[in-house]
């Protein structure tokens, strides 16, 4: 029953596929390459990229990943022929290919998703493997919903998959649903009933819809397991996957306790949690464990007490272990763009061309403004810079006028593929009014589900980061913006959620697993 | 070893003590009472109210919350003469009060914090139990920092607990450092060590600085805890508390393996998180359980998949069960003042007087722009007004003109205690003239630390919910508030932070426990 394998666990990160399929997120290649690279230098073992067959996009996007990055790349495919093929095309220029083949094995599933017999579920796993495994030695297979199928009957499947090549073995909590001694026993027993899967690595996947989701992780690895799928904030499907930051964090400040180690570089946590939570428009609120703003925050009064004196009365863990007082760049105003350049790639952002043109000028225009500009500004810009490249709309000026007891007035100008369009809009306040003038501009059925603005740092001349989130014929569309001027933020970050929207009318098929 | 008690776990909420000494919360004595009001509604057993002697205010917060709920309420105190007599007093005229006394246990607060030595801890807390116990009945005790304590030093100061009347023991793993398995074979050891454990309730408290709070809560209900403390969305010191809602979930979703049950009315939790979020400030990311925005979406994708033919293939619990889908109540802009009580009081706001006649006027106002109004504008306009009536100053006028390549300009009237005040400035964008015009006004050196925005509902003509945090002198403030129109609520919500901070000269002494 005990596993043969060492005291490492692989991170297997999952942010730019179960991370992705979050409601709203929708993510360039561009912004995907980014990603991928700060996953890179937090030295996550295996990257899965995306899931192929769902869009041309999507494969591109994996594609572009794969490229970038010199760990495993991995991409989701389900068990058919064309699936587990755009699984492969989409690896081509990897370095490190693993495909990803997944199907459920739960009756539930097996009934209402997949209407296929058991023995169909056994054939289809048969065979995506063993095509995986003809273009790659690194296949993983998936039990989908594993934690509410039949023990026997995953066994059976699991020893089909091992025969056929797969070299990673992965038992998810799909639903959420499980619990730790009894997802260590699901664990355990299959130990007991598919002796082979000694020669593999075990994994596992568990999502936190009842907030187990670390906890399970944990367990399985208690329990045999060597990879741990996890997503950066924990993002993903509903309430999302097992947060990668706290298990990471988990068994290192535990390590005594659990005696296993990972490869990531904790000190480049924080930087990746702002990275994924700008890119994805979703925020990390508070108090999350490790890269919540009051994580390594005491309220003043207990500064009377303890923590000054000795700060492990009430500290665990150290906060510049997982990289949240980093060295400050800062540039002033007369920082020139090989300056900026530089301190971009200091913190990991390849940008040239003409995203560093762009950015360089947005870097003068804030200079301007501040005089001092930090690392924390640096990402912002670098992001947008990443952000803007691909739009068909550019903003091109916006004015307003409101008074306390009267409808604002906004003028909007935008510039399109046709040249430029002016509108104007009165609304409850300028930010309502900005919006109805794009409304105007654009011409589509658009409706506002969200609307957010935090600064991303302190301070009166802080930049402001505006998140829109956008409905149209069933599908939100999520963008971002950042300013000083928040009506101009989020006017831009308005702009390019409709655009977006307005650029999928043919909705692709999407696909979810796992 | 098991314990004697029956299958019922109590919700010990401590919102209002430990959440509410998350950095930058401070929620005043009407606010406390609404959040009690619901706590109650939403059947929780225990409400801890506050820390009596930290401050008068705060203690008056205590007295307030007793005074409105039935249900147990407790104080929390340290082993001094007069905390316990603050404590007490707190509770004079609670129906069912409780004496929450807590002195750290741990070698480690002994030596840095405390400055004691084990036989003064011992002493202190047999001396404040018995004075607690000759108030009333129910005296709570807890170890704080118990996951580090020598465990037979423990033992000792547990079986003095109870010997000097403690009906409740508490084992805190204040700094959120252990994991189940450990956390339970500490409580076991308890067991163990002090057979008179088993006339009393063992309780739990955790933290989730490594995202094990739910985890270790629910292990400790397995060796024989049937109390946990936790907090609505888990707010709390740095990472925060044990989650209520999920603790809450998990034991009513997996019901035939834990076969535990609470008192909670499950359906109230989603309005619960929604009321503390609004006022203390603190947002909910989306991919949190049970109460994130996504807690129950999928991504469009799956539709096509299993979950409209059959739900259950990826939910496993109803969105209704945690009163996701409450019925919405709507009116319309003909309804009165009588009516909107009604429709208050159903959403469990009791609003009388000056209060109702302010949120009779938001209401009208809204209507008229909105036409209906839902019970989630509702709730935003209650709170406002609870916010409202006790500000020193009141936002009388603002007035904006702002075109791209240009400065902004604001000029801002605020009605104070001397009358009106008008100001003007220059900033980037309306906000940032906005809040340079009211420092001009209130004249002090605030820092902005925060700001952002967020939708009340959706659609265009949402109400904006503007969240501020401000920093004077090393302290933070926040306030919060409503508009349609974001630059008024975000000129209302840093007027009424600014005023706070002006009001705090005199910083109070500020203590945190367990």
């Amino acid at each position: 029953m005990a596993p043969p394998h060492e005291n490492t666990v692989c991170i297997f990160d999952t942010t730019l596929r179960d991370g992705e399929q979050s409601p709203g997120i929708a993510l360039n290649a561009h912004e995907k390459i980014e990603i991928a690279r700060q996953l890179e230098r937090l030295g996550v073992d295996i990257i899965e990229a995306g899931f192929a067959i769902s869009s041309q996009g999507e494969l591109e996007g994996v594609r572009a990943v794969s490229q970038a990055v010199e760990c495993v790349v991995a991409s989701l495919s389900r068990t058919g022929e064309e699936d587990v093929d755009a699984a492969i095309e989409s690896l081509r220029d990897a370095r490190n290919p693993r495909v990803h083949v997944f199907i459920a094995t739960s009756d539930i599933h097996l009934q209402h998703k997949l209407r296929m017999t058991r023995e169909q579920v056994l054939e289809g796993a048969r065979f995506a493997v063993a095509r995986a495994k003809a273009f790659c030695s690194d296949v993983e297979f998936s039990c989908e919903d594993a934690t509410r199928s039949d023990p026997d009957f995953m066994a059976q499947v699991v020893r089909a998959a091992i025969a056929a090549g797969a070299t990673t073995i992965n038992i998810p909590d799909t639903v959420g649903y499980t619990v730790p001694a009894e997802y260590a026993a699901i664990l355990r027993g299959l130990y007991d009933r598919v002796p082979e899967l000694e020669g593999v690595v075990l994994s596992v996947h568990c999502h936190d819809d009842l907030g187990m989701a670390v906890a399970n992780s944990i367990a399985g690895v208690e329990a045999g397991a060597r990879q741990v799928e996890c997503t950066i904030n924990g993002i993903g499907e509903r309430a999302g996957n097992a947060s990668l930051e706290e298990i990471v964090m988990l068994l290192a400040t535990r390590r005594p306790h659990y005696n296993m180690e990972t490869n990531i570089v904790t000190q480049e946590i924080v930087r990746s949690s702002r990275l994924v939570s700008r890119l994805t428009g979703y925020p990390v609120q508070p108090n999350k464990a490790i890269v919540g703003r009051n994580a390594f925050a005491h309220e003043a009064g207990i500064h009377q007490h303890g923590v000054l004196a000795h700060r492990r009365t009430y500290e665990i863990m150290d906060a510049e272990s997982v990289g949240l007082h980093g060295s400050d760049i800062v540039l002033g105003k007369h920082s020139g763009r090989h300056a900026l350049r530089q301190a971009l790639a200091d913190l990991g952002f390849t940008i040239e061309g003409d995203d560093l043109k762009r950015a360089f000028v947005r870097f003068k225009e804030l200079a301007d403004r501040k005089g001092k500009i930090t690392s924390l500004d640096l990402e912002a810009i670098a992001s947008d810079s990443l952000r803007e490249r691909e739009e068909a709309y550019r903003l091109a000026s916006v004015a307003i006028t409101t008074r306390t007891g009267e409808q604002a007035q906004a003028e909007v100008t935008v510039a399109g593929e046709d040249g430029e369009q002016t509108a104007t809009a009165q609304g409850d306040g300028p930010v309502d009014a900005v919006f109805g003038a794009i409304n105007r501009i654009l011409g589509i059925p658009v409706t506002l589900v969200e609307y957010s603005i935090g600064a991303v740092t302190g301070g009166a001349d802080a930049l402001g980061e505006v998140r829109v989130v956008v409905e149209l014929a069933g599908r939100t569309f999520s963008s971002q913006a950042v300013s000083t001027d928040i009506t101009e933020a989020s006017a831009e970050a308005y702009l390019r959620a409709c655009a977006h929207a307005k650029a999928a009318t043919e909705p692709e098929q999407e696909l979810i697993g796992v």
